[in-house]
């Protein structure tokens, strides 16, 4: 994925990596230098990519990549030109070396380089209340407000037209022209991802951002995190109600309507022109078509296809729904 | 409805709103001034109304409005004192219309012009934090207190022994005697009301208010939406526990008690002693009437009548619910 | 229960209590001074105590309290160095004499005395955001950052190497070493407990704290709060999703995940190595085993033993939901 926000903090060693991944038997003879971390189908030359299930072993024949953090089982699915880190744990492994070369997306401690408005060049240009903070790297376009107590961390670029409203937090996100964020949100935080470790869980860093396109309005106290590997996307002209989360590497189509209290689950796909009652949820990488209806409650646990209109817990075809409940 | 805070920006004149509904044959011969849009029933000389259903026929025949926005098919039953301006879709045209009377219900951009409440009147008078902003046309009463980074935006009016959380924010509000509202909360926001529309949803105005009554305590993480044409309510004694969200028009009556994470959807009415267990979700447009006890997590798509005891969702009586369940 | 931070206010004349009591027919001929009201278990002689149910009655004949709070038909249940106090209903006088003796615990006011960070020795010990506030009897371990506009109100003790989010407000906590809150949370204020009363509720008084143990995280816009009697405990190396509610006296154990929007009602318990799925619910008084998984959406409504995977509404054996959900 292009990442226009997290600074890659490489090239580094391959034997301080191997020092991070406590492998000991040295497989290599000379210490060559790391460019970056990518996933096999990316990375070239200099590089180091992971390997950690046989779905992907087509891909692994055609790694470009220097290095390949993967298991004693799978090593033989990679290229001679590639060579094996092997590794207990694949994905523990790359989050730390993903850690290695991107720092800053792994600690969410607030933005202590954001200062007030009236500090910035936005000063004339945004209509701004009292106490708005602006980070680092924070681009904003024509005839914008920001409301009071509103923090835009480092990393955003909002375009024209954008009314963002009070006590509302926004980090690492593309906010596209005439988008409103209303007040109390908090977007752009990493996902609730992690490897569950007895006495202290290891967070994987997120490199991914938000985007939330054209004409799209984001309600009250709603939280939106941004992607691990790929983007959280909220499409153009979707509207979101108040208290609705949407989790790491969602996207959500063009002209949805998403009622209050909704919950989306990481990297679930929803289409366009999709309307969601409020308090549904959709559980994690789940696929719901295009022009689908969700009844107000549902839980959504399978994918839906185009065209349905489902309700239930589980949801099903609303009509089969209503019938089951008479 | 009376609107004690949105401001009527007419008398228009008519072509002026020709124009904007963009009617083309002049149904009129003397260019008059519009005084305001209101309901068929309370609508006068000299001011427009709408009509865009047939179950209205009766009240249509009675309106003593100038002007009606209707239908081709639905213009026969208005009385001949009432000229008809046919449009394709009423509600859009009215929402048109309304937003040029009431521009400000429209725009829920932040309120720029609140300033810190130790630049006020208010200095003296009420227990303040630090950074609490007051908008125009607030008025508040003896013995209030109100939080850190609150933000009293314009149009409200709080009685007396309020006490207000920190982090909230309320605007077009009337807020009673002995209320409570606790931490990070919006009260008096639009709500989720437009015409979806490809490439650009189309707003409508909200000009109802929140009105939350004596002694009642609203949780921390609350939202309560205003209401579109007519107001949200929350009556006497009633408490809502946190993260609670309350869509426009809806209506609660007294002594009613609603726990955690409960969300009501548009223009529900509920009653009074009535207890809504937490996560139970109530669908748009329901009626549920006096002491009805709604269980925890239930999804209320109907109707539930006096004194009844319901649970599910679909939500049932308690005792099939149960007994369905064992 | 110990109380590191409500002050109790006695002791007081007994008189005094008979009379918040309105008790007129005089028990006691001395005027005796009262420390402290507890419980049947850990009052002691000068104290008072409370007895509602039968249920207790073992412990009532123990009891070491020189008075108890009773009905007439359960005082023949007490020792006789144990003089009964008549009232009509227990819990509602109980209430009364504890917000007597701890009058702190019951008015959850913002917090007036908190001031700006850079007034107080943590100015250059703790990295702190733009507006940071700290009230009474706070204390801040190494190495720990609060975000922007946040409210370490009165009664909080933070260890070393926490992260505190922005806009997020803390009361009456203990917060321990390597816990990271993030932004929009109310931790610490008193939990939805109150007599309903026809015209104004009676508040009790939460005495109880929060506490966070090593190595947790709570997500944006999450609501923790405070005890009634006991404390609300998040175990070590327990994470919380965003926008999730954990109501007064609840103890969760360790390691345990759970996912966003989730709501656990009042003084359940919840064990170790727990998974919670997405928006489900768990009622009050509930007993969650350990190494439990509960599936996204599910209404827990009784307890769950140890070792179990449980979903649906209301929950039960995951196998037998995706049997009867074909």
């Amino acid at each position: 994925m292009s990442n226009p926000f997290f600074k890659n903090k490489g090239p580094f060693l391959i034997t301080d990596i191997l020092n991070i991944l406590n492998i000991k038997t040295e497989p290599v003879k000379t210490n060559v230098s790391i460019i970056d971390i990518k996933d096999l189908y990316s990375s070239n030359n200099s590089e180091i990519t992971f390997l950690h299930s046989k779905k992907y072993k087509d891909l692994a024949q055609k790694t470009k990549a220097s290095f390949c953090i993967t298991t004693e089982s799978l090593k033989n699915e990679l290229p001679t030109s590639c060579i094996p880190l092997i590794v207990k744990n694949v994905l523990v492994s790359v989050s730390k070396i993903t850690s290695m070369f991107y720092p800053d997306a792994i600690n969410d401690d607030f933005d202590d380089s954001a200062i007030d408005i009236n500090q910035t060049n936005f000063k004339d240009k945004v209509i701004s209340g009292k106490n708005v903070l602006i980070g680092k790297n924070v681009s904003i376009g024509k005839n914008c407000s920001i409301g009071h107590n509103t923090i835009i961390e480092k990393n955003v670029s909002i375009e024209n037209n954008c009314s963002i409203g009070s006590n509302t937090i926004i980090r690492n996100s593309l906010i596209s022209n005439n988008v409103k964020v209303l007040d109390n949100c908090v977007i752009g935080k990493h996902g609730f991802g992690f490897f569950p470790d007895k006495n202290k869980n290891l967070r994987y860093p997120h490199i991914g951002i938000v985007i939330i396109e054209e004409n799209c309005e984001i309600g009250c106290g709603s939280t939106i995190d941004r992607g691990s590997m790929s983007n959280t996307v909220i499409g153009k002209n979707t509207y979101l109600d108040n208290q609705i989360h949407i989790a790491h590497n969602v996207k959500i189509g063009e002209n949805s309507i998403i009622a209050g209290q909704v919950g989306i689950a990481g990297s679930s796909i929803i289409g366009s022109n999709v309307k969601i009652g409020g308090q549904a949820g959709i559980s994690g990488h789940i696929k719901v078509g295009n022009n689908v209806e969700i009844g107000g409650g549902s839980g959504v646990i399978k994918n839906i296809p185009d065209n349905s209109k489902v309700m239930g817990y589980p949801a099903k075809n609303i009509r089969e729904f209503l019938r089951d409940n008479k």
